[in-house]
């Protein structure tokens, strides 16, 4: 069964500048959680937007068939890290049906608070 | 009335490994809820997926005609409980329409935290 | 302009037991807000459902023409309070389109917690 | 590729009344994130919806092509501050396809809470 969409978005996106608590469970972090229910890979490209400069991307990421992956942003790498504190948003592209949701644990105080969403599909 | 849709996901998906606090209330946990309005039961099948790993399911669940339940998948015994500290998702599927939320409380810190959102809906 | 639907459901309903923290703003309570834009008052009917009872309803609330009220389940009194530390679920059914969200601040350890989701709609 | 809707509602709204942590990351506020993936810019009217008297706005922000922009509720300024400790609603109209999401960080108490959702969309 084929589930999700292709083209998702997500207006939030924030790394926090600081953790406390143990590595890696406990470091903030900022996840695109990604479902693929199909019975082939998908392909995904995420561009990252920002308040100052141009877009940077794609970012490009595999979900192996009947798979999911949680993908910190923290550790996306090529073409260029994401910048700490810094106020970003994010757009997922994929050849075929995905589900996206955002996820983030800030620990900069000394106990870790949560956020999570559905993302915006199209 | 019938409110809902019969097929469901969640990508996001993680238990947290420890807790602090007076269980059963305070244990890190992650909850499916399932609201059934309709006058007969529903028949709810949940699969669950991995990053790593062949998806395992379904654990199946009756939600009772107008009755809610909140399901913990820490709770998930059959066919197999779902490992702690382990990123997965899960598609939720009903033979009638139901309305499905996921929450999770982690309190792996001195004070917990909470994340909820409206899962993805076709 | 009028935004929003008439038939909404939240699937995750849960009052914590206990609080730490001032009255009467970090007193754990779930809260419905409801976003009438329309020019003329919206009558709306919230319907609780259990997981071992008959549902309880309607608790009828008026949100008067171009306001929000953001209602405290802790607050519902007629027909029957809501009880803590219970899961619970609702349906909010208006006459003219709304916009509802729901949001839980739970105190009950030393630092409080947030979630907030969309409610689901159709 | 234009990526959202125009019309989008925010039903839950409140910026705490006081803070603990380091400004201005972990002042307690409320954010409207603004994702415009066009390639000219937006021009985005907010209205605040209060339960208690008549609507206030708009307030009128630019989103240029290919940014996000995330506001904080704390800082609009005209036509009017919104007043803290105080329940509100907003309603986001921009000429152009945006996607938004709603986050609040609360550090009242020693850790601070995050929730976050998408918005609701027509």
């Amino acid at each position: 069964m084929k589930i999700g969409k292709k083209v998702w978005a997500i207006a939030e996106g924030y790394i926090p500048g600081w953790s406390n608590g143990p590595e890696p469970q406990l470091a903030s972090h900022e996840a695109v959680c990604i479902l693929n229910t199909c019975k082939r890979d998908a392909h995904v490209e995420i561009t990252i937007y920002f308040s100052d400069k141009d877009p940077v991307g794609p970012y490009k990421i595999i979900v192996p068939a009947r798979r999911t992956r949680h993908i910190r942003f923290n550790d996306l790498r090529t073409p260029a890290p994401i910048p700490r504190d810094t106020d970003y948003a994010s757009i997922i592209i994929s050849d075929i049906p995905v589900v996206v949701q955002h996820t983030r644990l800030d620990s900069r105080q000394d106990a870790n608070a949560l956020l999570s969403t559905i993302a915006y599909a199209q």
